[in-house]
C-alpha cells in the first residue's frame, strides 16, 4: 500500500467556509441526527422529500444523501428523482443501505437505487455491504480481524462492480473506491450503544464529499473527524445520553491539532 | 394480595444478553425516544412502517409496540398488517393508546385495532384506559389516591373483558392481567415536564415483554427500572432537557444493587 | 415610536396556570423541539396532522402552529382543514416559511395557505419573509444593521396588506402588526449552529399567542424568553449539543427577576 497524505481538517474547513447544502431523504428515527451533523460541521442541511420539489432542491445542493431506513416504495421513488437531478448536476449521491437484507422490500428498493440511479458512494455496516455485494458471509463468529480482512475485499470487488466508493463500517471502518483502500481505526465502543451514529455517519461523509471530489479520500477524512470527536464525546460522558450531545459539541470544536493527533488511517 | 418475588434485574439482563428485535410502529414525535430507549435496554429496536415489510419485520422480532400518537388510517392499516404477523409468531403486542378520547378518529382506530387483531397489552394514561373501558371518568379534581383505586379496578376489569395486560399510568402505575395487579410506585415529577416519557415508557414495557411470558410481571419491572433511571437522573438534572439525555445514561448503567434498593412495586 | 410596558413573565405565568393545547402541524425534523418547547413553557403540544382529525383537535386548542420546513401537498391540504377549524373557533394561526424561496412548491404553497386560509401571523427568518411579501431582498452581503431597517419596512408592509402580524428574526428579531413594532435584541449566536431553534422560537411564540390576543406582543415576550434562555444555555454549554439540552432547562426554569434583568426590547 502506498503512503498518501490525509489532511482532514483542511476539508473541515472548506465545509466551513462553503458552508454546502446537503440535501437528505432520510429515515424518520434520525432526521434530526442527520440534519445536526451537518449543522455542526459548519454546512447546510435540506430534508425536502416531497417528489414535487426534491429535483429542484437537490440542484441547490453540493450533495445528496439517501437512507432507506424507514422506506416506503413512494419514499423510494422521491430518491430516484432526487438522485436523476444530483446526477444530471453532477454532485455525488451517497446511499445508506440502511437494514439492507432484513427484508424483499429493503433489498428490491436498494437495488433499484443502485441500478436505476448513479450512486457514488454505497455505506453500511459489514452484513449490510456483504448483502449488496451478494454475498452470503457470515459476520457472527468471526472475529474481527479477519472480518476485516474478508469484507475489505468484497467492499473493494463491489466499488469496482459498480464503479462507486464502498465504506463498511465496523470496529474498524473500510472506505474504497476498488483502487485505494483507507481503514479507519477511529471510534468508540459507546457509538453502537445509542441510537443515531449509523446515519450521522452517512451524513458526515456526505458532507465531506461536498467539498472534495475523491469520495473515499472524503469520506476516509469524514469518517475520522466524527470518529475521533466520539473519542473524545466518550471520555466525560456518563453513558450513551450525554455522550450523544456532548459528540455535537466536539464536533462543533474540531481543530487541527486534535485531528492530527488522534487520526488513525490506514492506506 | 400474595406477596411474590420480582426481580426486574434478571428480565434486564435477559434483555442484554438475548438482544431482542422490538419491532414499532410509532409516533412520529417520539420515534427516536423509542428507539433510543430499546437500545439503551440493551435490545434492538426496528422501526419499519412500510406496509409491505412490517409482517416480514415482525417475524424477526420478539415484540410489537403500536402507539397511535401520530395516526393516519393509513398507518393504523399498517399497524394491522404487523399485528396480524406478530399474532401468528405468537409474540406479545403491545399498544399504547396515546391520545384515546381526544378525537373520534383515535377511538374508532383504537377499538379496531383491539378488536381485528390481538393487543396483548394496552398501555395508557388515567383518562386514556379509561376511555378504552367506555368509563366515564372524571380524572380532574379526583385526588390521586381515590383514582388510584378506581382506576385499578376500572384496569382490572378492561383486562378481564380483553383477556390482555392493561399498564394505566399516573403518579402511581397500574399493572394488572385481571388476576395480579401491580402498583408501582417509582417515578419522578420531571417525568411529566419534557416530552417523550410517556411513549419511553411503554418501548420499555415492550423491551422486557420481549422475554419474558409473563406480561404484567414483565411490565411492571420494565416500568420500575425506567423509573428508577429517572429518579437517579433527576437528581443531578438542571430542568428537563438535561434529565432527558442522563435519563439515558442511567437506564444503561442500571445495576442489580440500585434495581434492588431503589425498587417500589406493590402486588 | 411610544413607549409601551413589556411584561413577558405575566404571559409566562398565563401559559404555566391554564396549559394551553398548542396544536401543531409542523415538519418532521425537529417536531420533538417543537412539542418539547411547548411543554417545558408549562403548555400541552399536540402533533395530529391526519386530515380526519385535525378539525376536531384544532377545537380542543388554543392556537395552532404550521410549519412548512418538509411539507408534501397532502400535508398542505390537512394544514387548510386544520387552520379553517381554528379561524372558526377564533384560535390564532402561526405560519412558519420555512424554506420559503428554495422551490417553486414551497412558495406556491405559502401562498396557497395565506389566501385560503386566515393566517394571523407570519414567522419567517429576513429571506423568507421578504420572498413572501414579494420583494426582491439581496440579503447576502448586506450588513445586519441595514438589513434591520430595511426590514422593518418590509415587515410592516407586509403586515398591514395581509392584516396580520409579522415576525422577521435575524440577529436582531422584528414583529410588527403593521402598527406597533418591537424589535427583539436577545440571542446568542449558538442560536444559529444548531438545528431546530427556529422551529422553537415559531412554537414558543405559538405558545405565546395562545394566552394573549395581542399577537404582535404575545410574540415579542415569547421570543424574548427564549432567547433569554439561549443567552443563558450558552454560558455554560460546551458547543451546540449541551447547549440544546441547557435551553431546555433553562426555559422551563425562566423566572421574572431573570427576564426582567435580561430582557431587550425596543418598541
Amino acid at each position: 500500500m502506498k503512503k498518501i497524505k490525509i489532511d482532514a481538517y483542511a476539508l473541515l474547513e472548506r465545509i466551513r467556509k462553503s458552508k454546502p447544502v446537503v440535501h437528505h431523504l432520510t429515515n424518520w428515527v434520525t432526521i434530526y441526527d442527520c440534519a445536526n451533523i451537518v449543522k455542526v460541521l459548519g454546512a447546510s442541511p435540506v430534508m425536502a422529500h416531497a417528489k414535487e420539489e426534491v429535483a429542484e432542491m437537490a440542484q441547490i445542493a453540493s450533495s445528496l444523501v439517501l437512507n432507506i431506513g424507514t422506506l416506503t416504495p413512494e419514499f423510494v421513488e422521491a430518491m430516484k428523482i432526487a438522485a436523476m437531478s444530483a446526477n444530471k448536476k453532477g454532485i455525488p449521491v451517497i446511499l445508506d443501505a440502511c437494514g439492507a437484507g432484513a427484508t424483499q422490500l429493503r433489498d428490491k428498493k436498494c437495488f433499484e437505487l443502485l441500478d436505476e440511479t448513479k450512486i457514488n458512494l454505497i455505506k453500511g455496516n459489514i452484513s449490510e455491504i456483504a448483502r449488496i455485494s451478494g454475498e452470503a458471509v457470515k459476520t457472527k463468529g468471526v472475529d474481527a480481524g479477519h472480518v476485516a480482512k474478508d469484507m475489505a475485499t468484497i467492499a473493494r470487488d463491489l466499488a469496482r462492480r459498480r464503479k462507486c466508493t464502498v465504506v463498511a463500517t465496523g470496529k474498524e471502518d473500510i472506505v474504497t473506491d476498488g483502487k485505494l483502500t483507507y481503514i479507519i481505526k477511529n471510534g468508540h465502543p459507546l457509538m453502537t450503544q445509542v441510537v443515531g451514529t449509523g446515519c450521522m455517519a452517512t451524513s458526515a461523509i456526505g458532507t465531506f464529499c461536498a467539498v472534495e471530489p475523491d469520495l473515499a479520500y472524503a469520506a476516509a477524512c469524514g469518517l475520522s473527524c466524527f470518529e475521533i470527536a466520539a473519542e473524545q464525546a466518550a471520555k466525560t460522558a456518563g453513558g450513551p445520553g450525554t455522550f450523544k450531545e456532548k459528540l455535537y459539541d466536539f464536533i462543533f470544536n474540531l481543530d487541527q491539532k486534535t485531528i492530527d493527533k488522534m487520526q488513525r488511517i490506514e492506506c
